[in-house]
């Protein structure tokens, strides 16, 4: 049987030993358990990266991998604990929207809120809740606990969700915005894959640039130039090859971007033998 | 069995293999070990950050746990090289005070000086001890060597201590001061929870600014507002809420605090029957 | 039989989850593995510093340590994607000259080709071979996966080999230049203890800065002031005790550094008694 995997996600940083006192923890719990930092950079209490990062990250897991994911501004308060059950996955994490891209819209499976045994609550901080209320639960999934013993079950329908910014179309013109900028500088959009046309026969437009194609690797520009082509989230990405998007740009989150499908263009590149 | 654990404190920074190189050994000696990063962003040589830290995290971890914790300005020289077994965990490191605020003036069970084989001596590098003398040691421990094998006792009397600062009490007023700030900017004081009365009966001062209670939890106050609250380390803690007190107060380690008891305060509010 | 190892080596940072998403398919492939981050603050792009830094803690693992390397501006193009088997070792990474320090000019024992099986391509972003091709394969490495189900033999000579800059001698005058600088500020270069004579016995020069000898340790000078000693990595490093002589003397890589054997001066120094 493969050792249960529990995943990691905050915005505590790495300078404190924060995300180290969870993984005590955890592992008494669970002594057995491989655990993984996904990011732990996540902007200081900003639920909506959080969100995010963790819609980028999780479908790279096995199935029964516990996501612990910790951005709480909210903690000490009665923000609910949760663990949700969705597709084979378990996420063990405040309600208060940090499940959102992960589900995109989607209806879990089951939801328990945690419990915190009478016994239990004097050893609860009132300001570290990953430490001594979600860590706790984590470890005990990890362990083989049931959904039951961990707590009451929820209203599927109930739990907090974040209004994600959405892409839209209308006619030729697809509209989207930056959601994501990596450590390169890439600037990754919520425009999806399926959205748009195969490569090349589209413009894109992001503040005063415009570029004539949809590219399919960095390599297809030369270096220091601008590019747009699918990220490895599936998505539609603006990048410099060999630089940074954002710093030569001036880019950030939630600036817009448009792409208008070249109909024209289109069918006599693809289809040269239907035009003759 | 459950597998050891071994976790890692250091100076080193992530940005070189340092801590990377002393993994592949520590995997050499302890196959079976999972390693636990506790911090390696202890500010370069600064035996006390990394005291204070090593105090914060070793009890989230379960006994038996091996403590690797190397910050050791005085690497290539005489200062000794320890192993020290308290309250069931294993702790290698320089005898350079790094292990003050774990014992926090209690007396270690046990202490011996790492002994390094004249055949070894070959390869065992003058700065990079870390690597070359404590990880071996503490892959041993983890690997089931006795302490009788890795050298010779040493006076647990005799080990180095810093002087960390400590909090005093006179009457109604308690002072300590800041000892670490973290990632959030929440400044850590030195005051023990247990000298300070229940939440709210109390007054806390530092620099020009004076807090009319001590609060449960970050949201007792809005957006943007100074509070103090018990830490996570269960010490009294001075917040900003959803911001960084350390920015907006101009916080940093040395920092006094004041706590003064509201004797007269605290028996109407607490007890109003007895007063009526 | 003990549980593989591999390591991770890239420019991702850990800002983003891209880390934490090819350990979720290592993981997928391999649920026995111990994974060990080396460095993921790699300058991007910089090849050249991740051959060095890979040089640098290769050898502290054992032998079958599978290390993942992803220094990869060529992402997406046809550069090629290898496996390299070396002294015990596997290498896992593009052919771009990243492997040149581990192999100092030696020549391995076998490479691969990764092959993509046709069915897999289309799952394969274009942006992120790291999760998508080399993780796999270095998943199913440590997994037991012989490199002929990895991929097709490649000639060992064909590889491609960065120019990593070389000492030299000539008659009591060594040169060489400063190829890593760590976060401590030490600069490390590329002089190898090999070609240095015993401590003591040397004028070491680098810009206007002379100093009259090789140190032993850090404690050899006073705090604050510059020496010349043999890095853990076996080389001549130049350092500032307690300090940064990066920042202290203004020194980038590639900055060059003479070493002056002192002959004159070593004999009476070391054999009085010849001398008398």
């Amino acid at each position: 049987m493969p050792r249960p995997i529990i995943t990691l996600l905050t915005d505590f940083g790495l300078r404190d030993t924060y995300v180290g006192q969870m993984k005590g923890t955890l592992l008494a719990q669970c002594p057995d358990a491989v655990l993984v930092d996904l990011t732990h950079e996540i902007p200081p209490q900003s639920v909506l990266s959080g969100a995010l990062h963790l819609g980028a990250a999780w479908a790279s897991f096995p199935e029964q991998t516990v996501h612990l994911a910790v951005v709480d501004p909210g903690v000490g308060t009665t923000r609910r604990q949760l663990v949700i059950h969705y597709r084979g996955h378990y996420f063990v994490l405040p309600d208060n929207g940090l499940i959102s891209a992960v589900l995109e819209g989607a209806v879990p499976n089951r939801v328990v809120e945690i419990r915190v045994e009478p016994a239990q609550r004097s050893t609860v901080s009132s300001t570290f809740h990953g430490r001594d209320v979600f860590a706790p639960a984590a470890g005990r999934i990890a362990a083989g606990w049931s959904l039951d013993d961990l707590g009451e079950p929820v209203d599927v329908a109930s739990i907090r969700r974040l209004d994600l910014p959405c892409a839209w179309r209308d006619g030729d013109v697809i509209g989207g915005e930056i959601i994501l900028i990596d450590g390169f500088g890439n600037c990754i959009t919520n425009i999806q894959r399926s959205m748009l046309p195969e490569c090349g026969s589209a413009t894109v437009r992001f503040g005063d640039l415009t570029l004539e194609r949809i590219s399919t690797t960095y390599q297809d520009v030369a270096a220091g130039m601008p590019l747009a082509l699918i990220s490895s989230m599936n998505t539609l990405e603006l990048a410099v090859r060999d630089g940074s998007a954002a710093d030569r740009f001036n880019l950030s989150v939630g600036v817009g971007v448009e792409v208008v499908i070249e109909q024209s263009k289109r069918e006599p590149e693809w289809n040269p033998r239907l035009v003759d």
